[in-house]
């Protein structure tokens, strides 16, 4: 049912070598292809949308969902809507991610819709990989959305990947935080040639006690352009803290634009953000040690964005 | 020819407490009151809108313009045109300002626009203060416009304070950097009650070896609210800093949008932000050393704004 393409497409975005223990859905080419429920994480696909629903019952400890999907054609567009919800005292992981194998002229593009509801005192650690490959002309677009709601003592880490070969993007976080729920938000990007990215991401802290911390690191190589828009508003008593980290090699080109603010008077928000190059006494110290230039601008970009 | 009210509004927003030694021009209540020129630095009337012209000959030095701005009476609006030109190898120091003493019912308003231009290896520091008061319901209103080009290793330093006493502020600072041209921009912000500010930066570094400082210290107090929005643009190797640092007290609101923008992969761009409540230690020590609370919030949020 899974040929070598979609197992390796499988593994460079949910580190899967093949259909995976536990609950998990499989999306191809625009269909679902498996899905699998367990006795407490049930997977149901929606009926009036495409895309699935996943409920987390409470209390579910050490489990993994793996959600990925893969596109293996030129021409595949698809909005899916996907519903995520973390019962009371859960503690998850759940693994996203898309690949696109696009071989021929035309465009493939997959938005996707999560919204993820994270119940009382449970935790989610959300990891998303996107992945684009082809020979062909035509562009690998992936616009995600993901509307985050962290309920009272909450827990969420996601972590948002974006490796290489998608020509298009235009990410959408937006992450409501209530009594003493917490998000740890990190999103890293790579972009090639004349690749887009735009990332914007709206936390509200709305109750006393939340924290977030948003962090991007980001790599703009060839002539590709980055933007990136991550606004905190505490309207409670609540502390933030966003950094961006960006280098930018050949001609790229990158902005940043964070966004504090404080509607709180007893709120509490920080942010830092720097664009530069490449540290050259890195690739310098690298290279004494043996490597070619190329082999330690590879090594340092790794370095920076594990 | 000034009276005890000019005085003490000149002493408040230009540290003078009589007519000045030197260049000068005194602008009272929407008309020109003083004009005085010296052999090296010429005022003259614009010709066809209300303002001046400033010339300052080439490798001038040690001299102080002073060129401050009072209004005593309620119903006073103006748009104000200021051309500063600072001759090649010339140091120089400007010192504008505006005080508005408001007794009436209407709003008072100064909207001053600042071309200012600084010659090949010159510099000028310059510094403005803006001050409200006023026993009546009238607002006072403050719009100032600077727009500064750097020319061929240049140095400008700008301070620029709100004291206290403006209802309504939105500050406009742009500026263009050429080649190894430095500028070091401070702008410090104090809004009570319901009053509003807004402060947008632009700062393009067009030069190679050009560099930026800004510096953004503020304090909202009462119900009032501030936007920041200062952006460094690199279109050559340049550098840039970006920072704010702001108290909140009472209900006080305040959004910090700063945005670095590189267009140059040689560039160097940085910025952190931070907005706060007041240090609750350095209030329990100050109060440990036999002052009321009232007078340690004082101590603290001066030596933040010095």
């Amino acid at each position: 049912m899974l040929n070598a393409l979609d197992k390796k497409l499988l593994s460079t975005v949910a580190d899967l070598h093949d259909v995976p223990q536990g609950a998990y859905s499989i999306r191809k080419d625009g269909e679902s292809l498996l899905i699998n429920s367990i006795e407490n994480i049930v997977i149901s696909p929606k009926k009036d949308r495409p895309g699935i629903d996943i409920k987390v019952k409470p209390g579910t400890k050490n489990q993994a969902v793996h959600i990925p999907v893969i596109i293996s054609m030129s021409g595949i567009k698809e909005v899916v809507y996907n519903t995520i919800e973390i019962g009371e005292d859960a503690d998850i992981l759940l693994v996203a991610g898309c690949g696109i194998h696009n071989p021929g002229s035309k465009e493939s593009r997959h938005d996707g819709v999560h919204e993820i509801i994270i119940g009382k005192n449970a935790k989610l650690r959300y990891v998303e990989k996107h992945y684009g490959e082809g020979t062909g002309e035509g562009k690998r677009v992936l616009n995600p959305k993901t509307v985050i709601e962290v309920h009272e003592n909450g827990t969420g880490e996601f972590e948002m990947v974006q490796i290489e070969g998608v020509d298009d993007t235009h990410r959408i976080t937006e992450a409501k935080l209530h009594e003493r729920a917490r998000l740890i938000m990190t999103e890293k990007l790579m972009t090639h040639q004349d690749q887009k990215a735009r990332s914007d991401v709206v936390v509200e802290l709305l109750g006393k006690g939340s924290s977030v911390k948003v962090v991007s690191r980001s790599v703009a190589k060839g002539s590709s352009l980055q933007v990136f828009q991550p606004r905190v508003v505490a309207k409670a008593e609540g502390k933030g803290h966003v950094e961006c980290d960006s280098i930018i090699m050949d001609s790229g080109k990158i902005r940043s634009v964070p966004e504090i603010w404080a509607e709180h008077p007893l709120a509490e928000l920080t942010h830092e953000a720097a664009i530069g190059k490449i540290a050259g006494e890195q690739i310098i110290k690298l290279m004494s040690l043996g490597l070619t230039e190329e082999e330690a601008v590879r090594a340092v970009i790794e370095g920076f964005l594990r």
